[in-house]
């Protein structure tokens, strides 16, 4: 691995990858294991994009950044045990908790406390959405039969129509704002029904054990991240910030302060809006650069609490709490496999981290410390270190946990996501609908990128990649 | 005015202006009114940013961008009419037309040809929104007694609910599609009503006589941009493109290729999601950056079709056309006052430009003129001249006519709109609610700006133009 500023001269490639988070790796990986030569660009000192994983002791992490896989996303731990990296499951024995205006109750098994009817009222409606997104493709989801009725209209207007009882409504915003960082009223309802297809199933996003939350690697995600760095580290350069893209003459040339680096082609994996940011010479086909003005990062901020020990297991609880009110929509035990230290993590999405956002960090901080006390008691309010990351303020993120798409966009830019722009193509967890915004959709993302470019390389038909003409005389 | 290549050494002033449309170079007019050293920066070789008029000889010029201002539209007429420019009127005299899958027919008047029915369930909804805007403040449509539930659903989920028949609704759209260049999937209910509030009313709009498209300024809107510049043209940079602005030690700086701008402040005047791709140091706050990610240019292409003379109006027609159908949502006469040549402006608006933009220019061209060949009969396929102007192609604007606001943006992120950070200040004809995405729009917003400039000089309390402590101190 290189320090950018320690490198003289122009860096040549066959392939230039933007972006070292699963993504940019898994492509950059690919591309050398075909025989290519690639120079993999990261702007950060870190690799692993939004996998960010912190030491704490003994050979243990905690988890900044993403971190589950379920059952269903099979594609991540796949590659984690290749590589020799295995899996952790969450805690989940014990009974959860749920905060509303009213107080805190503790509920188990996989439905939360609420009145009868609000319960029967939302598992129709979640049912329903279970039939719908059976009709969604997950390579196109704007190909789906009702694709445009679907995508005309919010999560939040669906379930107004769908959810009648103010307590089923309720638990629809959760689910939504715990779940994608963004209000209901913000995504596509066609969004909701492909992000589903992406991890097995509406409810599986917010369920511990059989869904999404059920597994976290050992070594965190950011040691899988390092680990298949691995393999490409002599190609590696941090510290390199790409601000401009140049396609002339059959090469790309991508720079940024100090350095420039040349290739046949280059894979961007950057979150499609921070691409958006990107100069391109020529400029991007309108049609691309609209794209990267519509699609969205989430608003997440974790707060990670640290304890000698997990002191709500020997209380009978999972450490898993869910809340209508306050900062917290979400809480889970985030102890690593020993269970030692004891960490809570809490997550501010949505409208909550919009509000947060204008708070200074000690007033963040007293907040979410405050809703730990009422979900766990006393005890949650003293923990011997909290560590606060906030991924909207990070500037080569912007935003967590993942893109969403508004209204619209499926229908109207669907295809712009990883079609190629002449020699650019196109890489990151959002750019293939396929496990949107996951790990695995990020590293489906990578290879795909890097089979587009053995494709174009070896003479396979580029109009197949969505190339223009002029590409293609230009071969 | 400079050429930056031309200029040698770093510019300094009071405060910096980057963007020389409406916005700032009105902001630019009143700093220096005020006493104030200013540095316009434009980064293309031309001011007026989306105003942008073209010689056809005889002193006449073609409006290839902004053109229209009406009776309610008083700012941008006022501040013509003070530096000598007048208005002149949009031919209206006599029959419009309108086209569908069936072909095509001709109405008079203020309602197109629909069924009674279909006209009789329009005319409710647009009287209901009427109702609904008059209770959306101008300044802050995020405080409407109904801002979330207007907010929280799209104009096509309102519409389904509200608008009954298949006629009705496909009024509806047509009015949005070529009135907002945008999908009534894309746009937010109470982002409608605010823009409508802008307008003097939802169906001003669309109409030429006593509504908003009812004047042109004589000599093009950009003549009114460039004889407003005048008085600061010394102090006027073009070829100026920003890319990164630093706020350290009490001063600002902005630079691009080959200059470096300093000043005590600096108000950034360019559309908002182009706002976002400066790369600002320190970082933009969170609630800035993410607002960045979700305001959302429009998709409109313009074609201007010149013949000998204006036919149409000698076969009793206005030059005035809408299709529910085809590329084209909007046709007007775009005939310079004397009538000679005769222009039909076509616009391609929403999802017909998206389907434009993945075709050829020749493809484009041959489809606009078929469709106006349907619409006006054989002699609008034979002009002499046809100009294309894409601004969603335009590497400095990247859409038209105006930003628009998806779902949950004002409610969420709504006051980042206009709140200063630290010593940068936002103008633009979409940082103001206040008649959203005009001409006007921009003028009010750039007079805004100066205004907290000067304040902030002055010693105002910061505090009220949302400066944060470290701001306060720092001055």
């Amino acid at each position: 691995m290189h320090d950018i500023e320690e490198h003289a001269g122009p860096i040549e490639a066959d392939v230039v990858v933007v972006g070292a988070g699963f993504a940019g790796i898994t492509a950059a990986r690919r591309l050398a294991e075909a025989g290519r030569t690639v120079a993999l660009l990261e702007a950060r000192s870190r690799l692993g994009g939004r996998a960010l994983s912190r030491p704490v002791g003994d050979g243990q992490v905690v988890e900044l950044g993403c971190e589950f896989h379920g059952q269903h996303d099979s594609v991540s731990a796949q590659v984690a045990r290749s590589v020799g990296i295995g899996s952790h499951k969450v805690h989940d024995t014990g009974l959860k908790l749920i905060g509303d205006a009213d107080g805190v109750r503790r509920w188990r098994g996989a439905i939360p406390k609420a009145s009868p009817v609000a319960l029967a009222d939302f598992g129709q409606a979640a049912l329903r959405l279970e039939r719908m997104r059976r009709e969604v493709p997950q390579e196109a989801p704007w190909e789906a039969p009702h694709a445009r009725r679907w995508d005309y209209e919010t999560m939040w207007s669906w379930t107004r129509r769908n959810v009648r009882t103010p307590g089923g409504r309720a638990l629809m915003r959760l689910v939504i704002e715990a779940g994608m960082a963004a209000s209901p009223a913000e995504v596509s309802l066609l969004h909701v029904l492909n992000y589903s297809n992406g991890t097995g199933g509406f409810r599986a996003t917010t369920t511990v054990t059989g869904g999404t939350l059920e597994n976290r690697f050992v070594g965190g995600a950011q040691g899988l991240a390092l680990r298949l760095a691995e393999t490409v580290a002599d190609q590696t350069y941090t510290g390199a910030v790409v601000r401009r893209i140049v396609q002339a003459d059959g090469h790309v040339r991508a720079s940024g302060p100090g350095f420039e680096a040349v290739g046949r082609r280059v894979v961007v994996a950057v979150p499609v809006p921070l691409a958006g940011r990107i100069e391109y010479d020529p400029a991007l086909p309108g049609h691309r650069d609209q794209l990267t003005q519509r699609l969205t990062l989430g608003s997440a901020i974790k707060f990670l609490t640290l304890y000698d020990e997990p002191f709500w297991r020997a209380e009978g609880l999972t450490g898993m709490a869910i809340s209508h009110t306050g900062p917290v929509r979400a809480v889970l035990d985030g102890c690593p496999p020993g269970g030692t230290p004891g960490v809570l993590t809490a997550f501010v999405t949505g409208p909550a981290a919009r509000r947060m956002l204008r708070l200074s960090g000690a007033d963040r901080r007293a907040a979410v410390l405050a809703e730990l006390v009422r979900l766990f008691g006393r005890r949650a309010g003293e923990p011997f270190d909290v560590i606060e990351q906030n991924w909207v303020a990070e500037p080569f993120t912007r935003g967590c946990y993942h893109a969403y798409a508004p209204p619209g966009l499926y229908t109207e830019f669907g295809p712009a996501l990883k079609r190629p722009v002449g020699r650019i193509h196109w890489a990151g967890a959002e750019t293939v609908p396929v496990e949107f915004g996951s790990m695995s959709g990020a590293i489906h993302s990578g290879r795909r990128a890097a089979a587009e470019v053995l494709a174009c390389d070896e003479g396979a038909a580029p109009a197949d990649l969505g190339l223009g003409p002029a590409e293609r005389q230009g071969r």
